[in-house]
């Protein structure tokens, strides 16, 4: 049966739902071995899954494990996802500015993979900060302060951790159904009624290829739409890092100038944009406009910085980092970076920057590994700025001067110096179930 | 390493020949898992293989194993491998013909597979009848005689022999380059100098249609010539079977015919084509038509027989089987099966045809089953042929009755009676490493 199954996949015929549904409660059962789950995944991989299939596949993997109830939390339950980036630390912004403004967000995040940063690794520089909140703990939270930041739990979406295990060590990561599947699966798990999508594109996502990052997005649209959820989609730039750090407690640091109206503007700006969406799938704006305003005031006056206070107090982390971002974990070495020529930013290799971070020790090259809160750097050019020989571009925050002048040569060979920049617009399309419209942020 | 590995394959890369030894070494040695190695067998699927990826797996799998030294025997060792397909019991009656005429044929032969009959399985119906000879019976043997008929032993290519079982449980058998290097790999392991192809075409073939059986024979023929081997490669029909008779000791009755020059023309005419080609590529005759005038008298005059009595005594099979066919296992029910309507054989289902000899017990569901070595059909139209309603066109000889039943059924349902048909010329083309040409039987 599964080598027939496996066989029709590679010839690209449609499987029918129950049969699919029986291979993957198979696998999950341990009688559809390993070896046959990869050589399926990778035939998907060349194949693609029709939108029957792909339904099939998202129901068994988010009924493999507990379906939060958030009935009992007041309003419209929003979250958003990104496919991940070099220096996206939008979620720790985001999250307690929208809630701040009576959207209810229930936010179950990643850590750290390949050579993109996570939310829960970020999070988890703030000293005490527990991601690890039980589901009762976590809907509790979300009943008195409308916001929680957590990991995703053992409990949800079972499949899908074992699923993504497998992907992992078998070269069908970058499946653009499978990656679909694998987020919708969780997100509808945790109990949603409407996400936002961050697709980013340009050389630090996944996905590199906008015809890829949008398909991504009309995937999960489409996955969203078969269960009754609003998705929208933002496509935003990834041919530089978001903001200026990269690595865990300086992303930190960073985002709390963030929610204090200051910070890099690319960061603010990719921050009102997708908080603008959620205002509006949450019901409490009319149009993105208005909710724009709303979003960008609450970040000004306090709001979103005062419900940052909250969730970090109920999770049991020092709320005065948020006053005090020095007692963040900090590097022991500190080494500014200077241009050796002049010229154009005319490009960055940002997969490279991020793979610098890992190797600093900001993210993992094993499985399980300890990250090193403090290490990192600020790069602070970005594509389309003129510098001279000499000028500082970036400051490197590492655990050894050894690993610091390794970090250093890495970001030097990261940034190519030309004649002229053509860098990606910071938002440039907006995808629903209607279809793709070209914007610009606001 | 092993996930860039698979990854680089996905994505159409070249993989360097060290890295890829050492993958397919390290799954030998039990360091890589099944479930990479399926992975990147499904990636091949759909990626193939380069010429010198192609080298470097097929140089993994022959030195896995012993490499025998048939230097001690005289002349050109010149065997054959035929693609499969049902009825083809060819090798029962080539071997023995080439050898009596000088050639050495060191002949290691496989099991039924799938649709498809296996030349052990018919060697073992005669009585007494050892397959398993070790090495150095095989080398002696093949210094006394000139030809030994025996299974792959496990000895030889044993990387192989895994690898293909992975292969036929995660639906990667019908890759070429994975088809040829497994072929090309155990053919240079038992010491051939040269080496005749009979690819099949037709839907009995394991890879139907014709484009991609030659592919397939040029993928091989270039294994060969890197290797310093000559191969042949001749496409013969299988959109019939071969012959009348399809199972195991029906089919060396039928062998046994032809060794005595009888037996049915089709049979007769792809042994010959073969036949020339290993006799010139054994250096015993300069041209086909010579060689083929040889074959054809040392199949009327009794040395063929000859040797093959020779054969079956050495490895202690009963002889007088060549003399007394019905000395071989018999099954106990015969059925004569007749035509339901008139019309002309417009087309069979030579794979279904295949499949009700497995059904009917002549080949096996289940790795390592049992075969009853008395029963099969013997199928006595062709397509062209015009058939009247009641006209016997099959005799079942079957276990039960109600297997009888079943198998008179399903070859009614094979042949499909039409206006006319379009047969595929019997032996339709020569490959050789200069190209294709078109050529007829002789």
């Amino acid at each position: 049966l599964s080598y027939q199954l496996i066989q029709r996949k590679r010839d690209g015929q449609e499987i029918p739902a129950a049969e699919l549904s029986a291979f993957f409660t198979g696998y999950a059962e341990g009688r559809v071995p390993e070896y046959q789950m990869s050589a399926f995944l990778m035939a998907v991989y060349f194949r693609g899954l029709t939108p029957a299939e792909l339904h099939a596949l998202v129901d068994v993997m988010l009924h493999s494990g507990a379906v939060v109830d958030l009935s009992a939390v007041p309003g419209v339950k929003v979250d958003k996802h990104s496919t991940g980036g070099v220096g996206d630390k939008v979620s720790l912004v985001l999250a307690p500015l929208v809630a701040s403004l009576g959207v209810a967000v229930p936010m179950m995040s990643g850590r750290g993979l390949g050579h993109t940063g996570g939310t829960v690794d970020k999070l988890e520089s703030i000293p005490g900060f527990r991601t690890d909140l039980t589901l009762p703990e976590f809907r509790d939270q979300m009943e008195r302060l409308g916001c929680a930041l957590i990991a995703q739990t053992d409990e949800v979406a079972p499949l899908d951790r074992r699923l993504y295990g497998l992907r992992d060590v078998s070269a069908t990561v970058e499946a653009i159904p499978l990656i679909a599947s694998s987020i919708m699966s969780k997100k509808l798990a945790e109990g949603i009624d409407a996400l936002v999508l961050d697709v980013k594109e340009g050389n630090g996502a996944f996905i590199p290829e906008r015809a890829g990052a949008e398909e991504l997005a009309r995937t999960m649209i489409g996955i969203g739409r078969a269960h009754g959820r609003d998705v929208v989609a933002l496509m935003t730039a990834m041919d530089r890092p978001l903001g200026y750090a990269v690595g865990n407690a300086i992303e930190v640091e960073e985002c709390v100038l963030a929610l204090r109206g200051e910070g890099p503007d690319d960061l603010r700006e990719v921050t009102l944009a997708l908080a603008a969406e959620m205002l509006v799938l949450g019901r409490v704006a009319a149009e993105r406009e208005d909710a724009w305003r709303s979003a960008d005031a609450a970040l000004r006056d306090g709001r979103a910085l005062e419900k940052m206070r909250l969730i970090v107090e109920a999770q049991d982390g020092n709320p005065h980092v948020l006053d005090d971002p020095a007692l963040l974990p900090q590097a022991p070495v500190r080494r500014v970076v200077e241009s050796a020529d002049s010229g154009c930013v005319s490009g960055m290799n940002v997969r490279g920057l991020g793979q610098t971070a890992v190797r600093m020790g900001a993210g993992r090259t094993v499985l399980g590994a300890r990250i090193d809160p403090g290490v990192g750097f600020h790069i602070t050019v970005k594509p389309g700025d003129r510098v001279e020989a000499g000028q500082p571009i970036a400051t490197v925050h590492a655990a050894t001067a050894e690993s610091a002048e390794a970090a250093a040569r890495d970001i030097l060979a990261a940034i190519e110096l030309g004649e002229d920049a053509d860098p990606l617009p910071l938002v440039s399309r907006r995808i629903t179930a209607q279809g793709v419209e070209e914007i610009a942020a606001l």
